[in-house]
């Protein structure tokens, strides 16, 4: 392998890590337990699971590999737990959010080393050019970090089996 | 730049984003504060600065930067919180974090792209060359994830200002 390809395969693997951690903690509850609270008045794992969820789907676009499949979890990103009416069922959520990362795991392996350093959707040709890190990479290194923190909390419930 | 110094420069970006975060949590924090726990029986702050302090001065020797400066405080890592009785001063954790931090980076800047690739100290040559992801960027990648997933515990106590 190539140096950028050693370098772009050992972050996917901490991309990796972290969603099947996250996934090994989030199988390991009942529906019920998804209710349960990191820390007193803290976001419930539900929430986290919804967040996580419409997080990794808005890379879907933002990575140029397709279009949103789960729009309407925004509101978990939007509004603090608790804040509103829930609608999704906890299957439905859990549903989403491994449909959501195979989608992530398929666009990523058909991109080239030399293409994550290409812009992402959400900054333009020219500010792209005075700033050339604003690239595909960039979006996984902090969605992976996103990913870790959220894990922290989680692993104070020890879930995972 | 080239490709490889683009995929390390964006990386390092995140592992400093990660310990700025966490340093200015801690420096929001009064010593009394360090006292407070995450969540009800779980770490105190203090302990995860201590962690935090063991497991960076720990990619010194790791990543061949230098030697150690506080190995006193592997029991950080070694016992759980309240486990054991604590010598170092609340003073005394925060400068060696600070302290282990600018090594790093001061570290960080003598490599080159390509040395990022090299192995870390703690396999060997033989099975480097079998498992070539065992570089020293992955040592970065895996301690930056650690850094975010504490980082994400610490941010349930709203301290940052």
């Amino acid at each position: 392998m190539k140096t950028e390809e050693l370098l772009i395969a050992a972050t996917l693997a901490s991309w990796e890590r972290a969603t099947t951690r996250l996934d090994k903690a989030f199988s390991a509850c009942t529906d019920e337990d998804l209710e349960r609270e990191i820390a007193p008045g803290s976001n419930r794992l539900r929430y986290l699971l919804g967040h996580l969820t419409a997080v990794h789907d808005r890379m879907l676009p933002l990575l140029d590999l397709g279009a949103r499949a789960y729009p309407h979890l925004d509101i978990y990103l939007d509004q603090a737990d608790r804040s509103f009416e829930e609608t999704v069922t906890p299957a439905a959520l859990r549903q989403a959010w491994s449909d959501v990362n195979a989608r992530l795991a398929a666009g990523f392996a058909t991109l080239q080393a030399g293409q994550w350093l290409e812009r992402h959707t959400s900054v333009s040709p020219e500010d792209f050019a005075k700033e050339p890190l604003r690239n595909r990479f960039s979006v996984l290194l902090s969605r992976t970090n996103h990913a870790w923190s959220h894990f922290g909390q989680v692993a104070i419930l020890h879930l995972e089996k």
